[in-house]
């Protein structure tokens, strides 16, 4: 494929764009939580838009939406991009969206331009990856590769108390019955689960929701490894007392030992240096008064890195320190581990070869890790999987506040379309 | 006087203690908030009980009460003994009505031991101290002593909305009007304004609300100084962003800033040596969420000592350090002070005597500062002032576990009932 796919396909996406914003829950920016109306309507457009480009539209029982164009190689496997189309509260435009669009269009403009490929190309709208909703992520993908099978849906719920499982089925979509997008579209479930086991390249178009490609004025970044991804959440135990009567060497002061453990893990993620990434985002204080010594502190610890022996490795250094610090002050130190998600290695040959396509395309470009997590990790283990990020404006999302230029999203859709070129039309594809 | 006072004083002391603590808003421990109906049953059991004592009592404009026993000398100055009826919300028993319940029984056992004193002594019961109910603190002895004149009544609200004012005026104590304690007792308001200009000398007794006693073993306090006090509010505004995706190096972390501004406070403390304390006792943070890079902290600053020039270079060496700090890191620092209250000395005259008193008594006894605010502080500048502190059971008090045993509360009742002996019976008196 050359340079130049016409202009056309780039504004239709950031009309896509600016119509999915529209279906949001009230208040500022775009609030769309899994299986809500918002998210229905959402859903039903990106199946109507599918379907007006020519692709043959489905969903599967979870309310993930599939777009394909047929190979016609029947043993080939399929070549499968997209992201997710809920978001968080309050989120903005492009997060998840962005890859669905893009997904949509490039589809739409290899069929019209070059017909029918070699191997099939698909389309997704992932049901959910935020965990806003409900107290999970990735379910959309997760139930597509296996992290979860669906017998998860009735033992969690939202915050007002409706099951997973109550909220799917009352949503109009997935599952076995047919639901009409658009008055117009027909759409079919495809059967009992949303397992595939087809598919052989997966490959997602994402905002950057950083500051690295802005800060370089790179337009194109080229995802080397999602990182792997630690939470804990540490307590300590101390003693609250008088502020005014308490010498100093007589206090159990639980503030004090948490001040100098979060010194210890921003010295020692400085030290570790890039990608590793140290955060202590939440804070919490008991009794949280003024004239009183706090006698108990809770916080958390978020903590990533490409590469699993370093993020261990971290980790372990950190434990140690915080043991010896609680041990020191006399503080009670519990530390629970809230999630731990191993580093996603993208396709060394997918990465190089979206190197080639910038260098053709004419584009500043750069290798990078994703401090973020993105439907692409749970396809990483099992397909060939990469990823392209495109510039945040001040690093910014999660935010009504995101956004990135027209401009810089029509490069993102070029080079993800100048991939599925490759590996769907091309003799030596995937 | 005597070591010797009938044990039927302190078994009585420890009765009306008991009594007290019974006038409570619903809840653990003992809540007594100005104007309230409880506070209004106390203040009129400490009435009775004056009463019964042979005490000459009365209250003042604002609900401050007395009892008096008038000296055969006309022109000397009234010796003064009592302290706060208020408690913090799910107080202890002890905190303030012990001082009263002590003064009460004092001035009973001279009047019926030795008759007329040479001058006047006068117990005294505060309405109010803690600053729980109302924004502002020492309401009763600052009226007193002319830190407030009255009119800040109108200006100042509860949580409910309801003024100082309005309180005082429906508390059904106060004011000109007269009031029926027990049923039998007729009390007269003494006039306009509780402040006064014949106090020649104010003794307080308080448990220590501290762990010195204890952990020395020693039976009784004797206050030199009560700490001066600066409180700060410190903000912190920095950048909050994904903890994913913001490197180390391009971050602006307010509540790492924090960390770091703590552990300098703390090092710095712990230099500076007693009396000097300094807490951070409150802390928050925003957005406070486990993935996005703390953008913004407040937390409080309370820094104590017992000499002026001391506390005053303390915070402004915390002061530059944390400038350096916020500049070093890319925050917006902001610090409010918050309160700024000198430290003020007691007499030596006094505290020697009572160091007489204990070797007179046989008790173990240390010089100490207050860390804690009291009643005293605001006479220290006007008149001789004395101050004693009893043990606190694990320095624990604002809190239903706090406990002074019946052993230590009546060698703190034979102490200050020495030192009135002294000082209103004595030809060399005060």
């Amino acid at each position: 494929m050359k340079a130049g796919m016409p202009l056309e396909y780039a504004l239709e996406m950031q009309e896509l764009l600016e119509e999915l914003a529209l279906f949001s829950a009230p208040g500022p920016g775009v609030t769309r939580l899994l299986y809500t109306p918002q998210w229905r309507e959402a859903q039903l457009l990106v199946l109507a838009t599918m379907s007006e480009l020519g692709l043959e539209v489905r969903s599967d029982p979870v309310g993930n939406v599939y777009g394909r164009l047929e190979g016609a190689d029947p043993a080939a496997k399929v070549i499968v991009t997209g992201s997710h189309i809920d978001t968080v509260v309050s989120g903005g435009k492009y997060d998840g969206a962005y890859g669905i669009a893009a997904a949509v269009m490039a589809l739409g403009y290899l069929r019209r331009t070059f017909g029918q490929p070699l191997r099939t190309l698909e389309a997704v709208s992932f049901c959910e990856e935020e965990g806003s909703r409900f107290p999970l992520t990735f379910w959309g993908s997760g139930q597509v590769t296996g992290l979860y099978d669906g017998s998860e849906a009735e033992g969690v719920a939202d915050a007002e108390g409706v099951t997973l499982a109550a909220a799917l089925s009352g949503c109009g979509l997935g599952g076995e019955e047919e639901a009409a997008g658009n008055g117009a579209v027909r759409i079919a479930g495809t059967g009992k689960t949303a397992l595939r086991s087809d598919i052989g390249a997966f490959v997602e178009l994402h905002i950057e929701q950083g500051v690295i490609l802005e800060k370089t004025a790179t337009q194109i970044g080229i995802v080397q490894a999602i990182a792997g991804q630690r939470r804990f959440t540490v307590t300590l135990d101390g003693t609250a007392n008088h502020a005014g009567t308490t010498p100093m060497h007589m206090r159990q002061d639980a503030l004090a030992g948490a001040a100098e453990m979060l010194m210890v893990l921003e010295r020692a993620a400085l030290e570790a240096g890039e990608p590793l990434v140290a955060t202590a985002g939440r804070l919490e204080v008991k009794p949280n008064t003024p004239n009183v010594i706090p006698g108990e502190v809770l916080f958390t610890l978020d903590i990533r890195h490409s590469e699993e022996d370093a993020l261990e490795r971290f980790c372990n250094r950190v434990i140690s320190a915080y043991e010896e610090i609680a041990e020191r002050r006399g503080l009670k130190l519990t530390m629970t581990r809230a999630l731990c998600a191993v580093p996603a290695l993208m396709d060394s040959g997918l990465y190089e070869r979206l190197e080639r396509i910038c260098r053709e395309q004419g584009r500043t470009h750069r290798r990078m890790v994703s401090g973020a997590g993105h439907d692409a990790q749970l396809f990483a283990p099992r397909c060939r999987t990469a990823m392209i990020f495109v510039p945040s404006r001040a690093g910014i999302s999660h935010s009504p506040e995101e956004y990135t230029s027209p401009g810089e999203l029509a490069a993102g859709l070029e080079v993800l379309t100048a991939l599925l070129y490759d590996l769907a039309y091309k003799e030596t594809g995937i």
